[in-house]
């Protein structure tokens, strides 16, 4: 794309020459939605020098592209009225976006800066709750009515569209401003101009509410491919929509925050770069600490078997081998029953379907481990003395013990997003360390009480 | 949205009174594009009699909804002649996606049911690698070149977009049919009917290659806001489209890749319910058995420590205790490091950056966990015999261990993910059970080496 990389030359070269005259005629011929994404590389001090200089319009969209942090130090190197001036003109959406991310009190002085009915706007979308639908809509939509003629609607569109953030998708109000239908602009350009709209309509239409769950937009964009899907509310007034555009970020924000969960910690909420270390450390350490005291059973545990570890030491060598193999198959059997399930693949009611595949599976991949356990004791024993003269009942007690502790983990990971999804909770909790933690305890119980079983009146 | 409720009652409700007539005479003002999404949820069987009965274009549309399953039933349930009809009908992104599901067999068997013209066209999008944005691009778009006039171009719009994935954005091509810029169709809404097109480029465009991975895409698409990109040979000619639509499923398949191996286990590639049971346990097995053998040493370590263990059996119970907190501190540190990385947070040259913020977040997590440690077994000393007499030293051991222990897995944790995409590894693979497994190992060496010299000449 090397028209892009000259573009961004160029201003510099511009900005460098503080030349404002050329720098108007340079940027003149190009639509500021087009030429944001370029600017919005550049450093924030070019930015600063070419938003005191360029359009308002252009600085705008260009801000819109920008992300938090270049967004704050700009907003600092501007002048108040500067600042007053973009704030005012920024897509709501975008603007709601912004504070949010902002600490109270600097939103509250951003929020003085806005005009009394920017204000009223902005005050609304916030007062939605966070990851609502709310938060991300947008006021900039063109609603038509149905009898006008397609002829009407366009002018219509060309007059009023210019600021709108989509025009891929018309909305149809009647005089309540009550939602009738969504109508593709495809259906606008491909009907003959003396039709009337209400011909577009087809009655058939997916709306959101303002407080539905960021989660439920994606899952509808998903399932309609839409562009735009409407806003209404509780009567069923068109209130906002909202694009597309916004939910690649959902997307992408909410795999992130069930990875990071899926990893043993709180989702960070900010990015790992910038996130102050001090709030990190909290949201690592309060999993950490639980895991800590669930797994500190394991002690409690291993002390009721200290006079069997006393007796035969080596039962303690392979400790670590065998519940971190339950620990292991518990991890992957959840991670797929969590992804599965956030996928919608299957639902709470199949439970007992997943509980047979992790079943059969688990005793398959039991089955692998714990020959290989067993095959790695005895072949050692032909040339070390490691494990004693009575390393079959060693390779025997590994072996069998992990058949069972890998099957046991399979089953706990897979059943436990489901145990927590039943009870409200989010399923991505029941994290890789979480199982591992709570299969290391059930894990230790099943290795020494095959060992009992097996080398009752030899080694024990 | 009651209007979608009714339309699949009534449908069924006419389907099972076999009226064609009334059926036809229903669908009629129905846009196919709008009813698919409705229609594909209802039962195979429903829609195997709808198509048979219905127009091409809604049967085309409803099974570019489905999803792989009830489109391979589906395709069974209709005649030889049906099935071709729909095939060639397809749009040729939605039939590579179908085809590239199928055993190679079936593909072949479909492939020769499309015309000489369709099944070049399929040929050429399945000889792109999987995963690559060939196999997701469609030739459905509109171009339009710069000397026509807006309302030229809004009558050519008219009269070829019909059949097309997308009007919301149409390309202008020169004579040889190369790509001279794409224009959002908002521009050609709001333009005056009289100028020329070449007045609506800005020459500022992205585009991709059909050989550009799939991951590649969606960060054009996340960086530029469009609904669709042109895809150009190396010509620069344009070849096909990518929309948006298929960005959603693109996020969610890359995130599912991700978690899967997060968990531990080689991405499913297919539905966790649907998977063969075979298959499954064949892409777990693999991992398990690596961690198993990595695990293995463990049992060497120890065996290490074999003398120490017997002479202190209070030792060994706080071996899981001590090793699952270092892997828990790591599997966090590697999820946050690698989903950070996935979302271009950092890069590579920045390794240093996220070591010294480790460092920090290890130490601090590490202390806060051994003095939980110490304090739970000094505690615990009070009230029981467990620990003996030499209760400060065993406290002491675990917990300055612990603070050892949970710095060496935040560091291997944060540094593993690195360290893969360096050698051109998918970071990804460093799971929270790849990571535990290395800590684990590593953990034991800390935990006796600590307790050496804390317990030499008294326990020890």
């Amino acid at each position: 794309m090397p028209v892009q990389a000259n573009v961004k030359v160029d201003l510099a070269g511009l900005l460098a020459r503080k030349d404002g005259v050329a720098l108007k005629k340079y940027l003149e011929p190009w639509l500021p939605m087009d030429l944001a994404p370029l600017i919005a590389e550049m450093h924030v001090e070019e930015l600063a020098a070419l938003f005191r200089l360029s359009s308002r319009e252009l600085a705008v969209a260009t801000f819109s592209y920008l992300s938090i942090e270049p967004q704050k130090k700009l907003l600092k190197m501007l002048t108040q009225e500067q600042a007053a001036a973009l704030l005012n003109a920024l897509p709501p959406d975008d603007r709601t976006a912004f504070l949010n991310e902002l600490p109270l009190d600097v939103a509250m002085q951003m929020l003085a800066m806005l005009t009394p009915d920017e204000r009223q706007v902005a005050q609304a979308l916030l007062a939605y709750p966070e990851h609502s639908v709310g938060r991300m809509m947008t006021l900039d939509y063109v609603a038509v009515r149905p009898e006008w003629s397609v002829r009407e609607a366009l002018d219509y569109i060309r007059e009023h569209g210019y600021d709108r953030e989509t025009l891929n998708v018309v909305f149809a109000v009647d005089a309540e401003g009550r939602l009738i239908d969504d109508i593709r602009v495809r259906r606008f350009l491909l009907s003959a101009l003396d039709r009337p709209v209400s011909e577009l309509l087809d009655g058939n239409y997916a709306t959101l509410s303002p407080t539905d769950d960021r989660e439920k937009a994606l899952q509808l964009f998903q399932k309609f491919d839409r562009v735009a899907l409407p806003v209404t509310d509780d009567a069923r007034k068109l209130i906002g929509i909202v694009t597309v555009d916004d939910m690649l970020d959902v997307a992408a924000a909410e795999a992130t925050e069930d990875i990071q969960k899926l990893g043993g910690s709180e989702a960070l909420d900010e990015p790992y770069t910038t996130i102050a270390l001090s709030r990190m450390v909290k949201k690592r350490a309060s999993w950490l600490v639980v895991l800590f005291l669930g797994e500190m059973l394991t002690a409690t545990a291993m002390s009721f078997f200290e006079g069997e570890i006393a007796k035969a030491v080596v039962l303690a060598l392979f400790v670590p081998l065998v519940i971190s193999s339950g620990g292991n198959a518990g991890s992957q059997a959840a991670t797929l029953v969590i992804r599965a399930l956030a996928l919608g693949e299957f639902k709470l009611r199949d439970w007992w379907r997943v509980m047979r595949r992790e079943f059969a599976a688990g005793t398959a991949l039991g089955v692998i481990l714990g020959v290989i356990g067993f095959l790695r004791i005895a072949i050692w024993s032909q040339f070390s003395g490691t494990y004693g003269p009575h390393w079959p009942l060693v390779a025997s007690t590994v072996g069998l013990s992990l058949v069972g502790i890998v099957l046991w983990g399979s089953l706990m990971g897979s059943m436990l997003p489901l145990l927590l999804k039943r009870l409200g909770l989010d399923p991505a909790t029941s994290s890789a360390p979480f199982v591992a933690t709570l299969v290391d305890v059930t894990g230790l119980i099943i290795y020494f009480s095959v060992a009992y079983l097996i080398m009752r009146g030899t080694l024990l």
